[in-house]
């Protein structure tokens, strides 16, 4: 039994508000328990320069959190006046992994930018940012198509994607790992998988001792079955039955 | 009448979720119409290193903005490397206007840092944050006094304060722009006022034409009148009766 | 009876070295006391990317202070690699305050930088910014005109513009304070009003004590004196009779 | 076949060059083929203040490029004024990788950096980086015991590390992927295994599509050999028989 | 002759305004034809970190120009967030000059920073700075003096030092060059001096052609003879009879 | 005699790696002692954007330093954020005395880049970087010859160039100065000269006593001669013979 109740395999609760913010053309607020963020699809006609004239789109990501998002205050980064390292190395994750399921061509010269900003942190802020990023990119694609800047057959989403969080404690495989988990795992994971159940990203560190095989076909197999959970939740958010 | 059915002197429906934030000491969600800030207050004992040793407190503001809290997408700042001057200008009139009420011998050497973040904008941002933030700063300071950072005795708000936009649209003085009548606004006016009504900080800006004393005069009355109205909505979420 | 011998309502000594700079296409050295601030006009033909084809001009202003232009030293923003929030309040208020008097139509597709940099600081350094500038703003137009950059019958300035600082000290409504007044002023006021009278900013701020709507307007029917009497000396440095 | 003749689960030609610099504590020159990244230890005795007093030590890295250690010229990023994602996202890989077989108490209050400069880019940057690192960070701990920074019988090193890149091309798991092959990758796993044949880190990537379990199992074992083979060079190169 | 009329070996009309601000420990507004800079020194009790306890004082300087100095508008290096290499070499080159007629024991634990403004730029800026600079210098120095930083006998200048610009103009040797003939000359020269006639920096470029061993002499002997009036006239500047 | 063995007028063992790159056009691994500097020259078609359609290129030079090249480590500038003032001063003086052998209408439209890296530094450096750099940069204009880049009948270098350090310690005028005799040094001169013997650039700083006349004298005999022994092994290396 965990701190929090859940048994090593459960899922947080997971509340996704779709729509949260009535300036973009695709938001939501993914909570993954206390861990809230913020994610919005911009979506604007043309591409960055380098990219002209190949009739493919662009898809892009920033995260950022809230100076009080977490426990103690963190400096800001704009006053800072640079990025930290974790900032650079989760946007660049989120990016990657949205791309994964996007058809370029399909999405035509257009750029989609996902903003997910933290609004509060508990833990596997990057696996809920992947989450609902998903869920905002959907929408914006879907405004894009009634508002004609894809055409209405064509399709830039060629899968769902979400992602979660896996580590072991105590020697004990676990799902969806909040902060007081976060920081006592040996071993920590985050992987990315589409809807159809296939890899995108796999990331393992060994923060304690390092891993052997059996360990990690053991942390894969959690992140199958909590990353299937969340693309159901994913659906039915956006409104399959 | 106005755009959103409001008369010239009403304030648009002003919504303040008290402890939005499970992290910080003090916080609120603050709504005026569309418009959705997150203040926090972060509450740490000690004092910056030039005010050592003096027994005063310390309390200091930083403004921002969500890169799609507005209707296209910003650059973020952390990523161009450098705040931006309406950034800095904001950031600081928030700081003097929360300093205007604090007793900051009875706050003893702590400090508060209150961050404002526009998670949407629709104008008035500046005095939403003024507004939310001395909600959480109220609350900060309760806790503070429950967890004995100062004394049971000590009262370091002297006053509550509050702020409202006005200005001249089409000849007509006018409370609480949106930002469809902020962009039309002739002469725009930031006032900040105490609960007991007094002003804290009037600045008026004529981005028209410039403007005489009776359009002076007839703006700072508006003024007035909404934050009298702004402090009875504070008071009345803090508990008081 | 002030510390230099003034009345509460009288000027310090103001002196206007109009053409200070030979490189210029319009300057001016302005003295308010022993406050010294060099403002020089740059005009260029052409207009920033955002502004082409609409046939208009643009006038921006920078503000600066020399390192020791105050009694104790102060780090270059050069060297520091970022501007602070003080230096971007005042250019942009700078820059407010020239464009309210420039119909931007007849100065045509023209760019003019006002640059004021602080040689020596008494207290007042941006309300003498603004009126030097509007002096070296005045050669430069005219300049643009000898030079056929603007038509020989467009006039470019719609009016004349002057700044004074007034404070509350002891309280007493005082005009024009230099530092060690300023210092001690519980309300501080910087007032930007056109040659015709009328206000195109009035920026209040309480650093004491918040101020009641009596000693504004007090405050206020100072300003307008100062900025007359500004704007009479402009008139006669520019060559009025 | 592959195009420098290698069979799929061979390793390209490795060098290492023990003690390259005459100023650093530990160094080496690695090559992995064309790929050659000088790498330097600085060990320091003492540690960042945040970890004062802890009688533990730190080791940290820092991983840059030369402007033209790839094909075309890079801008530098002290020219560009801040680092890029991928630089600080390589040097904590190789932070992490070197600090998992450090035992920090025995390294006492001794700050070690590892810095690693790719001189020529052909592929696999990141592994040689990481498996030079351990080579110049084994001569930098036998320094410290040599100059008494370290007690004699302290042994601050609690394995060995090495890392190889793996990926899948034409379907096809392949082992130390150069240049050419790494942007055909479908997919492309980078994995640090320490000497026993533990993971410290994996880190795979889809590039083009999304990657099964079957897959991932045969990177992973083709990796496992990679580096069993890195290990024995470094043991070699350090003077073992 | 010259387009200004003054014989190769002429100096242009130098004047050095003494004390001309009210702020600074010493200053000096300089001079050189057209070309202006003010020159302050700040003294401040201390050293920074590494110099202290050793009883030695530290001179350092920073030299900046104007954004419009020139005949066309550069952009501030304060909005441009980082110095260029121009700066920072003259800079540097002003700092060891004077630091080379500075005994930093008889100094004691002071130190002084030479900030050189050029208010007006019309080529030999750096030369001109160190000239004036030297003046300023001397006046803090008697500053301290009388303020007891330093020792009623101690003498901390151990000579002056004056600068000045030579160049070799179709084929003619030429002393202090003005920007018209700066941008022609095939080899340009930069020579500081001692008042007792010894080098302290010589910096020669060939801009044009490289040059021989006679037109290198030839220059030396022109610098010579410049910076020997120079020194008189700073002396003269300085009351010296 | 020496610390190292040599004669006050020998130079230290020189070692001219050509080709040390497989990626640049042109490179050169220079060693000077135990000074190592990795040299490349990147040509591109195209010039900057202000040199456009005047049949002119462009040569420019960067230099910068690992961290560790040295005795005890300094932070990388691209973590600082900022290049500093000496590696702005000598990327400046490399480019210049590249360039100033460089018939720019014979090189045409193309830009090449001199990447000077110091590997490993004790002394000399920047001497090292300017005679490394000329071969880089021959190599680079014969790459460009044999693609066509340049007409196969231009000569772009108008000759070649080399530069040396030189010193007076204890009295003694020294040639090609290691850091132990760099530090004792009273007077430092750096010289860059070319191969038929004409000055490019003398630099000569007075670090402890101002110099006379016949130390100048003396250093400049030293560094021809120093110089006139580099250009021969420039030509060796380059297949002359």
């Amino acid at each position: 039994m965990r701190a929090d109740g859940r048994t090593p395999d459960q899922l947080r609760s997971i509340t996704i508000t779709r729509g949260w913010s009535k300036q973009a053309e695709g938001s939501a607020l993914i909570e993954f328990g206390n861990t809230r963020v913020l994610c919005t699809a911009s979506l604007t006609p043309g591409v960055p320069r380098w990219l002209k004239g190949e009739g493919k789109g662009w898809v892009t990501a920033e995260y950022a959190m809230l100076p009080r998002a977490t426990n103690t205050r963190n400096d800001r980064e704009s006053v800072k006046g640079k990025l930290g390292g974790r900032t650079h190395e989760i946007s660049r994750l989120i990016g990657r992994s949205l791309r994964s399921i996007i058809d370029t061509k399909a999405l035509g010269e257009n750029t989609i930018v996902l903003d997910c900003d933290v609004l509060q942190a508990d833990g596997g802020t990057r696996t809920a940012a992947i989450t609902g990023a998903y869920v905002a990119l959907a929408d914006a694609v879907a405004w894009a198509r009634d508002n004609k800047l894809i055409a209405r057959n064509a399709n830039p989403l060629t899968d769902s994607v979400a992602a979660i969080s896996v580590g072991i404690i105590d020697g004990v495989p676990m799902l969806d790992l909040p902060y007081v988990e976060d920081v006592r795992a040996e071993t920590d994971m985050n992987v990315v998988v589409t809807g159809s159940g296939k890899f995108v990203e796999v990331q393992g560190t060994a923060e304690g001792a390092p891993f052997d095989r059996a360990e990690l076909d053991a942390l894969l197999d959690l992140a199958l079955q909590g990353t299937a959970e969340l693309a159901e939740i994913q659906r039915r958010t956006l409104g399959g039955e």
